[in-house]
């Protein structure tokens, strides 16, 4: 996998992906990251990238030109990157790889695990950061493949949610994760929530773990753990926990404790 | 607002957040940044914060001494800071002030917009971000009084959640933004999407500006900024549409629309 992000802050990117699991993976060789600063591409003299909006109205607006300009730098990477010299000069014919090109707004698709699992089987992708009031809506629709959202709340530009979704994306890629299994058994595959951990010391500052948890009987921890799950997820999820498919068991632990 | 990230990557949270406008805050007095480094905290000789989970499982789980002590420092710093040396000197009488302390978990509330508002009133928010499998849940039981989750996907840690909402909630704090009327008028303030945005030149790559923009005619300009909206936010988040209150103007627009 490679990871372009266009963005007028390639440090932010670089630096906020470097301590975490993407930093050996890029070791590993598994994936690349690149941040492409949209700055380098402006024709502007004082090197501004933004202007009043027309029809007026607060803030700023990315103009399409520096983003057009990037944009059409990060296909040729790609297709250098792919096909070798002989993409590049021929970069104006059909044949180049056109990459989904993802733009961070709040007005996107809801960003979720299924998205993540689904993207990481891309061999690139582009990431647009946008910054002040948005992007001039021209180079949008010319270049943006996705526009997806993390959620449903106002951030100062696209850098963060990028790297939010790089990090989620990145661990569904075979080999990042240190254990394959890890990002199956994880929150969200089943629909239920995980179960509390605990660690040494056996007790801690007078409180105890759960005695099951040091008994080593396999069979009984896991029933243990399922139900903790069924537990939290219906108290704190319901949306969730009406997408769980329920066994027989799960029905009668939970009937038993409605009764209690 | 001071905020207090507990964390194993200090370099992170400080980098990834000083160049946003959260740095310009900073620089303005209006808040203040604090990361703190849990490793800091251990007592094991080799700064281990990880164990094995009891009753097995993949990776590891961060203990519980460690966080509890880097929270009782953070508790140390807010009270000297808001009383003075006396309070650090008491701070093992019921005097204190304690804080929200938010864990970032995908089991946890989501954050919205709405809870950005609120924690924006906040004087102090200390952040949990926890990593590997997760944290020992005694400690948290003991300390923590909000789970947040910015939304259905599994990250490798809390880091990037929190940056999100310290982004996110900072918005709300009076002077942040430039234009006090920024975050007000912004995408999800009345459940609309906000309008298409366009700048310089008028004519780029053969495209032109909607006409409307260049007129200079406000009432017009506002009437089409509106109808876009509504087109938006029915298309693309027909869950937030519902809850927008339609004007007769609104009703007879999209009626009209309809008919074609």
């Amino acid at each position: 996998m490679n990871y372009y992000v266009m963005t007028l802050f390639p440090d932010m990117i670089m630096s906020g992906l470097d301590t975490s699991i993407i930093g050996k993976a890029r070791e590993k060789g598994l994936l690349s990251l690149n941040a492409i600063d949209i700055r380098d591409f402006t024709t502007d003299k004082h090197r501004h990238v933004d202007d009043y909006p027309y029809g007026g109205g607060a803030g700023m607006v990315m103009q399409a030109q520096p983003v057009y300009d990037c944009y059409k730098h990060v296909i040729n990477l790609i297709n250098e990157r792919s096909h070798g010299q002989q993409a590049l000069e021929s970069s104006c014919n059909e044949n180049v790889e056109k990459p989904r090109v993802i733009f961070m707004t709040p007005t996107g698709k809801t960003f979720n695990q299924d998205m993540a699992k689904e993207l990481a089987k891309e061999d690139n992708l582009v990431f647009l950061c946008g910054h002040y009031e948005g992007i001039d809506r021209r180079v949008l629709d010319r270049i943006v493949t996705d526009e997806v959202s993390i959620g449903d709340f106002v951030l100062t530009g696209g850098e963060l949610p990028a790297m939010v979704m790089i990090d989620a994306i990145s661990r569904h890629i075979p080999g990042v994760l240190n254990n394959d299994i890890s990002a199956e058994t994880e929150t969200f595959t089943d629909n239920l929530l995980e179960y509390p951990q605990y660690t040494r010391p056996e007790v801690w500052d007078g409180e105890q773990v759960p005695p099951v948890l040091l008994t080593g009987h396999h069979a009984n921890i896991e029933k243990w753990r399922r139900e903790q799950s069924l537990l939290l997820t219906r108290e704190k999820r319901p949306d969730l926990f009406e997408k769980v498919e329920l066994t027989k068991k799960d029905k009668k632990f939970l009937a038993d404790i409605d009764k209690k």
